[in-house]
């Protein structure tokens, strides 16, 4: 049940970017004279928390549902996963008609449960351990023949979160740096990719929580960290970063920006009182990463990725007591 | 210091559209499946809370601005209003580089008095009756020469205000109905002299808090009804409807719907989560209008103007508690 592990290439992304053009959406680029005045350079935040399903995880997990052949697709598509990727793979494979399955551990929140089930995904419970995630999504293999696909390792899951990057420097022109979360590293390898192709002198910059901060520790040790457990608000970022993501981000020369929870509140609520939009922490980090690393964007153009939206209520208070 | 008296007509919004245009955001339609299918028809969402300033306000503001010749204005505006008008006034002023006098009562907020000030707005204080206002604003007017613009009777505001809906039938085609909030009525105004030029066939609804409805009662007598206070978390809406916007607005045939202040907060909270969108309770009320009024738009195509997105962090926070 590994991944295919032949990393995607810039015409990869380009053939994503095709093949996810009739499903996904071309996403708003939001600018503000005000945020630029309070960070310093001129920032560019690309809209993908108005992506279908509320996040980037779309283009991914669709780029996969159609890379499929007939064969492959009549079978269906499986996946391990309890939080937005598995709602994403659930409506992309809507999009094609075909099942998908998601194996989800007893403990995950009823909300994201229930965005599966929404999109029409088939919930398979197992004991909240990774042996039996991966043993519940090998005997869902075996018994229907669908298609595995890794939330992050996946090549083309990887080719399709480049396209939200692909659509910002078109949208935007060339960028000296480029600011989005990490965690698996799907959408981080992605953009990676993508600069290497549409913008090779933006420096590319990975905004992680300061707790549990394992990609900082994996490349400052030169080698992948795990075990790491986060404990923070961004409830998207707990995944440790994959093997062929982590190769890749070394080979592209990304830098890790780790930021403390409240600043990515303090970030998250400037979000909403100046663009007048509400991401989801996990999106909002990598806006704090350049309000808390000044020196390293004066002046410059600056893309942010806002990588999703789905804010839950409680979070909202949090952010809204603070203000 | 009664404002000029001459309703305005489509031309002049055509003319306002072209006289604000290097200064305002063309700002973007919102759709939604999901909302559509919550609603039972399909909505069209202007998003003027992501206009300059955060609200519609500024189209009038910037066209009462522009509309002045030079004489005029090089003795600058002045204006007697504790909310958005006042901000929206003072930002138009400076993009023409002139002086803008801002009459605030002694018990307006810190935080819009804030705003005004940061537009380069110039404040003057005044004991918060209306007598005290009226007063100040013309002995300012003797004083500087300044020009008078009212926050919703004036002609160019009511102009500059019927861009929004302008602007949305040109990018969503024809309406079946439009819904906006109604306070002064200065964008209802508007929007029913736009309509008549390019959708004439829409049907304009006004949403107006239940507690205090004027407008609705106005309506229902066939004469203005002034002195009731609204007690209402839609802090925009305390206005009573202008005399020349009443004129307008019969005239027009627009209906009026009354909204129950928690239907508006449960339209604020879907508009978060469902479009990632936040704008004021003033700018909700007019989504919960047409929830709550399901058999008059049902199957139709509904425009909605999101007039502005200035949310006080304690509105957020009930918003947060009741999701």
């Amino acid at each position: 049940m590994s991944p295919p592990t032949i990393a995607p290439v810039f015409d990869d992304v380009l053939a994503a970017a095709a093949r996810i053009a009739p499903h996904a959406h071309a996403t708003p680029v939001h600018r503000s004279r005000t945020l630029d005045g309070i960070a310093g350079c001129t920032l560019h935040f690309k809209g993908d928390h108005l992506q279908r399903g509320g996040a980037f995880k779309f283009r991914g997990a669709c780029n996969a549902v159609w890379s499929l052949d007939p064969g492959q697709a009549a079978r269906g598509v499986v996946t391990h996963s309890s939080g937005n990727h598995g709602a994403a793979l659930a409506l992309a494979a809507r999009t094609r008609g075909i099942a998908c399955h998601v194996v989800v551990p007893e403990n995950a929140s009823p909300a994201k449960m229930a965005a599966i089930a929404a999109y029409g995904g088939v919930l398979h419970r197992c004991e909240p351990t990774q042996a039996a995630r991966e043993a519940a999504c090998q005997a869902l293999q075996d018994e229907t023949g669908a298609e595995l696909v890794h939330p992050y390792a996946d090549p083309r899951v990887m080719a399709g979160q480049g396209t939200a990057a692909l659509e910002l420097v078109a949208a935007a022109g060339p960028l000296d740096a480029l600011v989005v979360p990490i965690s698996g590293g799907g959408l981080s390898a992605g953009s990676a990719i993508a600069l290497s192709g549409v913008s090779p002198a933006t420096r590319l910059y990975l905004a992680e929580p300061a707790s549990g901060a394992d990609t900082a520790a994996s490349f400052a040790r030169g080698e992948r960290v795990t075990g790491l457990v986060p404990d923070t608000i961004c409830d998207g970022l707990r995944a440790t970063m994959g093997q062929p993501n982590f190769e890749l981000l070394q080979a592209a020369g990304a830098r890790v920006l780790t930021v403390e929870d409240a600043d990515t509140l303090a970030a998250m609520r400037l979000l909403w009182q100046r663009l007048k939009q509400l991401v989801e922490p996990s999106s909002a980090i990598a806006f704090a990463a350049v309000l808390h690393n000044r020196e390293a964007f004066a002046g410059k153009r600056v893309g942010v990725i806002l990588s999703g939206g789905n804010v839950a209520p409680e979070v909202l208070r949090m952010a809204g007591e603070g203000a």
